[in-house]
């Protein structure tokens, strides 16, 4: 069984480092020469993990060609680029393969879920299934061995297995699960809750304030996530309030990073103007204000995030009137 | 309305505090004669706080008839303290009062939760009702009026109300629930699991598996806090996953500081023989263990804390053995 990861960023690297650990053949795809040749000539991947040695047998290339017979794809690309590379896999594909999505967003046009995306742009002749392998996880501790549990959600339980099984290892744990709609909109939306937390910390406010944050963020989470058919169970899991702990309170998180810059500069200007990294929150938040609005759906964080990013509404402001929202009861249903 | 705050502490302290900045009637009874000293003389509580200047109308006394015509009764003393000093104030009250628990825990003999206690100790005519206040909030950070959200949370709505006007402020902001049994068995329960994510952060462990650690430790908690009536969509407010986040994540927290000390140095002796703070987290692992041995109820990372603190078990064995343990899918019910 063959594995292609299109992506050589710091999570492609970090999972297909992972299936070299494990003996399988893997090989990474990507677009930028010298990442490939680090990989490839000094195992490493310098440009995300600095010094840090990668197993040598693992092996890079800039060949679409090399995802011709592959038996899985694994998709580590940012959100806006699954259904070009989707197509472009599909393109040359030799025969069905499984197709793992590890990106937490939407299509940025038609709003849809990233399982969605791939369905919709790859021919059925070359879909065995789609699975989604998601949860806690931070590529710079993957990368390091360090022990991290993940998700592998489909809605094809044997295809959710078979990536179990190619992934997991002493240090790499996956749970296999089958609430797809329920696992992707948490680790979707909690990137949103990322920046938020990370506004707050950069704003000066502590502890307390985080866990209130993101104590209503899950929330929000729920709301939004059981509107679209999500099982609440799913967000009290490792793609609910576990990636949304880690994204919110770990420094390694781009989204909480990005957040504390606004935050300490009380300005979004400076972060748009000059960030050239993939902030995936950034593009959810757009969506989640749009597709809440068109739903009815009360996503208060959020919407305070969409109006930093997008309206220019002063970060101290937002945060002061999220956090004096009037509300009397913890759970006003009860 | 007069309030006494039952304990010069750090929590005692910072809720006094908040009284006094709300303009209310209010008094720290406290046996440390140093510490009442510094609160009346200094306007500090050094011992917490350091150098932190305190509201200069707050005042303390070693005086427990201070007690004697208070309206709200704050016991602001650790688990082992409360049926003792509740049975002290009992013993002269002069009407009914409002009791309100911040502490965190069960008795140390019968197992009950601190609400049941309280009712337990005090005579009726001289209880009007009992008041949880508790949820995500280290006293440092509420002494310096850092924005906190907690639970007000009682049988007795019009009570909770109560508390909740007598203490929010611009600072503290205090939601009402109604939950008594969710709310305490969350609250007292996380100290367990923020001692094992000390452990797995003095052992070396990062933030993928801390994250995973509090995921699972929230299914613990409520997989117990069920089990007793109380309702899962507490468990997802602050005093559940919000206490358990800072908890676990926080340097402010003792639990977590005895945690870290035992996973440095992979053993408990150390942390035994030198403690003198309360770390409620080490007798709540103890009842934990004892009922759910007696009720049937999996509590592996409870049971695994139990281990290393009464049965000399090695903590960097015990990490590893829950990180082990097999489980396949995420939610095997669902």
């Amino acid at each position: 069984m063959k594995t292609a990861v299109i992506g050589s960023g710091s999570w492609g690297t970090a999972l297909a480092q992972t299936l070299q650990d494990n003996g399988q053949d893997v090989i990474v795809y990507g677009v930028d020469d010298r990442e490939i040749r680090d990989i490839n000539e000094n195992h490493k991947n310098s440009k995300y993990f600095g010094d840090i040695q990668l197993n040598p047998g693992l092996r890079a290339t800039t060949d679409i060609n090399a995802v011709r017979d592959a038996d899985v794809v694994v998709l580590a690309v940012p959100s806006i680029a699954i259904e070009p590379i989707v197509r472009e896999v599909d393109a040359i594909l030799e025969k069905p393969a499984v197709f793992v999505n590890v990106a937490k967003g939407f299509h940025p046009v038609t709003n849809e879920r990233l399982s969605d995306v791939i369905r919709h742009s790859v021919r059925p002749e070359h879909l065995s299934s789609v699975v989604s392998l998601i949860g806690p996880s931070h590529a710079e501790e993957v990368v390091i061995r360090q022990l991290t549990t993940i998700d592998a959600v489909s809605q094809n339980e044997e295809d959710a297995k078979l990536v179990q099984n190619l992934f997991s290892n002493g240090y790499l744990r996956i749970y296999t699960g089958t609430d797809e709609v329920g696992s992707e909109l948490g680790a979707a939306i909690k990137n949103v809750m990322a920046i938020a937390s990370g506004i707050l910390s950069g704003l000066g406010y502590q502890d307390n304030t985080r866990a209130a944050l993101i104590t209503r963020g899950l929330q929000e989470m729920i709301r939004y996530g059981t509107h679209f058919g999500g099982k609440e169970q799913t967000f009290m899991g490792l793609t609910g309030v576990g990636d949304l702990i880690v994204t919110c309170t770990s420094p390694h998180s781009r989204n909480f990073q990005a957040g504390y810059q606004i935050g300490r500069e009380n300005d979004v200007k400076n972060f748009l103007e000059n960030n050239t990294k993939t902030v995936e929150g950034v593009r959810t938040a757009k969506i989640v204000h749009r597709v809440a609005q068109e739903e009815g759906i009360d996503m208060p964080i959020c919407e305070e995030i969409y109006q930093i990013l997008y309206e220019g509404k002063e970060p101290s402001l937002c945060a002061s009137d999220l956090m004096v929202r009037q509300l009397k009861k913890e759970f006003p249903d009860a």
